[in-house]
């Protein structure tokens, strides 16, 4: 393709809203411009590299047995109150009317269309099992979307539902499904490591989550360096090293008026303990019922684990005025005495605590030199925090390390949940009525877009995996205006072309300056430079991502890109 | 593939909802199923052949140097405020809103988002022309939709837009898409043709429809069999051959009574005169203001026309209570004479009647014996009338045919409609700055797919033509208990599959009628069959379009498939 009439209009400064570093070169190398919040246009160099990243999706999807189609964008709300979900997805899900006042959603996801889609066409053991996907525009509205392509509001996706006859035929067709993404994250380039995560209130029992590493991730990935672990913190468990004895562990408890102490922050500085000596008490409401939690003070509750732990689907704090009417407390002076009438769950770090502070339900006191067993009544023990630096792994006892990652992709085994509430039943060999067994497998294909420039970039601009460049060869002409070198570079442009080699001729009258600045932006893997030794038939290649520079003989040429590609694939 | 695992839900019996063939064999050959009203998903084997489809847009599209990209469903309201169409469009544009409560459009087209990404992104004739496309899902909540794909709420389209520098660059911009649609449907293998068409109120200069030709179609298409003429029938001119003069031309006009007669028939039977010695006046409202339209008794008014002539964008009929306080008259008994204060606009097929009949706003009476010179008031003659059965090319003379076409494209030379009203301008070569002129040009691909059905089916089923056809061979082995023809069969799959021919095989447990029945209603254009010959290496060849049948051995297999594709692309 020639350059001078291609739709990419490059930006000479860095876009003040973008904070993120593909966002920034994406906007720069004009491969997207905003048109409302989260909602992007892809110009023809984002879009052809959308496209290669669809293609590997596709190739390794097909080889899997996955088979493709397309559903529909506009999901009739019946559905969705069928499956329930119409009242608890909340604002995320975007719903319109039609002229005649039927309401629809905008599908965020498709589990609802595609079971009963298989409801009604599969009946019979003897077609099953069988995967489906999809490559298809998705609909959320982000609270707060952001970071350009990372996080959007209508965004491109791959989904794909498996239905198996049993638990061990959904097993293989996760595997195929884990195998499937791992060549396409393989191929597509990206740093890419997959984390066990929790199957939450989705209500599945199986899923991992595969995250390209990238410091803008949101998600945090704990892993061990040792052993093979690794998984979201939403879902990790990490040991803490077993603690140095308190010092004045045999002390008895005593009550001391701490005032204004209503911050873990605050309460340490005051009596002079670290955060660890503190035992935190957080007021909760569980699916509406009041309940307290208790960790350490420099521990973090995992909400994911305290509701798979006691069942909820909905946890959140209790206010001032519930914490007075329930707990008969005070922010910031709670404790679990006298609360037997709610349950109280408490972090297994917690256990054996000496020489501990706690609150007394009691404004401006707190009990210390608590000995938890001997001072506290009896809880309930589980892990309740998000695991933290210096944990060990739970299986080899290493150190756990942590990162951060971007998640592209999602494995997870739905089991009969749908299935159930929709009906997709199939008869058995014996001819009896099973609800089909359920996987669904996402890859945000957008998402992957911006994740691959995350890692593949420098100062310059963006330096593109070979897979998926937009052309695999960026020809610049220096001058234009030199009969010699327009010429050569036409010779060079039209072999290479129809040796199927796509090429982006860099034709236009620009100075030379601009036009090396725009191709180091662009990141195209090869370069080739026609320049004054164009005379002699030499042209200079550089390689962006090594920096690698040599001159060539023209001659040389076809020869020469055809093998940079079939050793760099 | 495989045949067993395919998800490709036949159905035995023709669905009661669907009258269009197409959509009845889209349905019952598992192409398709509907989602809500107007809303369908694709499934595997309508998908392939989808995919196929547009590879073909994409292909010809890029040859005319078109560039693909991508814009978003979701439309923010300014946009659509700012171009004016908000307000105009209706309910066919679908509505919703954000989270924070923020308007938008779901693009049921996109003049608007294209128009201003070129206004932000391009300022100087040195990057124009350019041609920029994309195949994108697009929301139309019609009033009506029917037919299965033939007329969605949501379906696939692929629009591309020209911006030009001058209107002799439109002149080319608009030539090669239309050469490019021609290359298009002539590749899928529609029987189409491309017709003249009204610009109508989207203020354009030029415009042509691609028609597929089917009496399923809702448009009628007027063609001259000599000449090349060709135009919808909102745009047809015809002339009628000339009358005989009438009986009584030189009687005087008499007023007489004609009670009860307020349609044309009525009056036509009451009087003993054929319905073209009436002068039909139709009483309308254009943008609000009355008029008077007069035609003989036998023709269809053609509002497109009209509303051209006059300029108007809007035309009704005046109410009974209107035609009474605006005209003083009574519907049924309209006529010109006294009507002078509101413009009367009269077909060209009026001018010279004579012995003609004609409304006297008075009830129960009528003029008879009327000489339109010598009795009437002098009124503007217009072409005002749809072409119709008899008339002549107004080109060559001939006479006129008239069929019905499915519309699959659209090319349409917008001007700077767009470009003025959201500020897309750019600076010429002495800096003057100037609108971008623009051109639109459309392809429903979902729709296409649909028309190509209509065309190439039988009692059968479907009869792919090659070029999409969603397999090329379709292998059944007529009995998979028998080893030698399983083994025979799979020989023969994995040999076409490695030589890059795709194959649907048969592979299923059914019985060999079922499969024969499936096979004819799936439509795949080469049929293999393997049964008790398979033990000679004698296969059956079936040709789905010609029905010829032959018998080949394995080892001409392969090079017989290439060559049948080969010789018939």
């Amino acid at each position: 393709m020639r350059q001078q009439h291609l739709l990419h209009p490059t930006l000479r400064d860095n876009p003040a809203e973008a904070e993120a570093l593909s966002h920034r070169l994406m906007l720069r190398a004009g491969l997207i411009r905003q048109l409302s919040s989260g909602v992007y246009t892809y110009l023809p160099l984002g879009f052809k590299a959308l496209r290669r990243i669809q293609d590997i999706v596709r190739q390794e999807m097909d080889a899997a047995g996955a088979q493709e189609l397309l559903m529909p964008a506009l999901h009739p709300s019946e559905l969705w109150k069928e499956s329930g979900r119409w009242d608890v997805y909340g604002p995320e899900l975007m719903r319109l009317e039609d002229r005649n006042g039927r309401e629809f959603a905008l599908g965020a996801t498709h589990e609802e269309v595609i079971t009963t889609l298989v409801r009604d066409e599969i009946q019979s053991y003897k077609k099953l099992p069988v995967t489906l996907y999809q490559i298809q525009t998705k609909f959320r509205d982000e609270r707060r979307p952001r970071f350009g392509l990372l996080r959007g509001r209508e965004f491109l996706m791959k989904d794909a539902y498996s239905f198996d006859r049993s638990a061990e035929e959904l097993d293989e067709s996760y595997q195929r499904m884990y195998d499937a993404y791992t060549s396409i994250f393989t191929r597509i380039g990206l740093n890419f490591r997959a984390v066990e995560a929790d199957s939450g209130a989705i209500g599945g029992t199986d899923t991992h989550e595969f995250m390209a590493l990238a410091d803008i991730g949101e998600d945090t990935i704990v892993h061990c360096p040792a052993c093979k672990y690794a998984a979201n913190i939403e879902k990790a468990a990490g040991v803490a090293p077993p603690l140095a004895k308190a010092a004045n562990q045999f002390a008895a408890a005593e009550k001391v008026y701490t005032p204004n102490t209503t911050s873990i922050k605050q309460l340490s500085e005051f009596l002079q303990v670290s955060p660890q000596q503190i035992i935190k008490a957080i007021a909760l409401k569980a699916d509406g019922r009041p309940m307290l939690a208790l960790l350490p003070g420099h521990r973090e509750l995992n909400e994911i684990k305290l509701k798979a732990i006691i069942g909820a689907t909905q946890v959140e704090m209790l206010s001032e005025d519930e914490i007075a009417s329930e707990l008969q407390s005070v922010p910031g002076f709670i404790g679990p005495n006298g609360l037997s009438h709610i349950p109280i769950i408490a972090d297994q770090e917690v256990r054996g605590m000496t020489d501990a502070v706690i609150g007394m339900n009691e404004r401006d006191y707190h009990l210390v030199h608590v000995d938890v067993s001997r001072d506290l009544p009896e809880f309930t023990y589980r892990d309740l925090r998000n695991a933290a630096e210096g944990d060990r792994c739970t299986r080899c006892g290493h150190e756990l390390a942590f990162t951060k990652g971007i998640e592209v992709g999602h494995v997870f085994k739905l089991g009969t949940k749908y299935s159930e509430k929709l009906g997709a039943l199939f008869s058995d060999e014996h001819g009896a009525s099973m609800p089909m067994i359920m996987g669904c497998y996402g890859i945000g294909i957008s998402r992957v877009l911006a994740a691959v420039i995350e890692q593949h970039a420098d100062e310059q601009g963006i330096v593109w995996p070979h897979t998926i460049a937009p052309f695999a060869v960026h020809l610049l002409t220096v001058s234009m205006q030199d009969d010699t070198q327009r010429n050569v570079s036409e010779d060079i442009y039209h072999t290479l072309t129809r040796a199927g080699i796509e090429v982006l001729w860099d034709d236009r009258e620009e100075r030379a300056g601009v036009k090396f600045h725009d191709a180091d932006l662009l990141g195209i893997p090869l370069r080739l430079t026609v320049g004054r030794k164009a005379s002699e038939q030499i042209i200079e290649c550089k390689e962006r991502r090594s920096g690698k520079q040599y001159e060539l003989n023209v001659l040389q040429l076809l020869a020469h890109c055809q093998s940079f590609y079939s050793t760099n694939d």
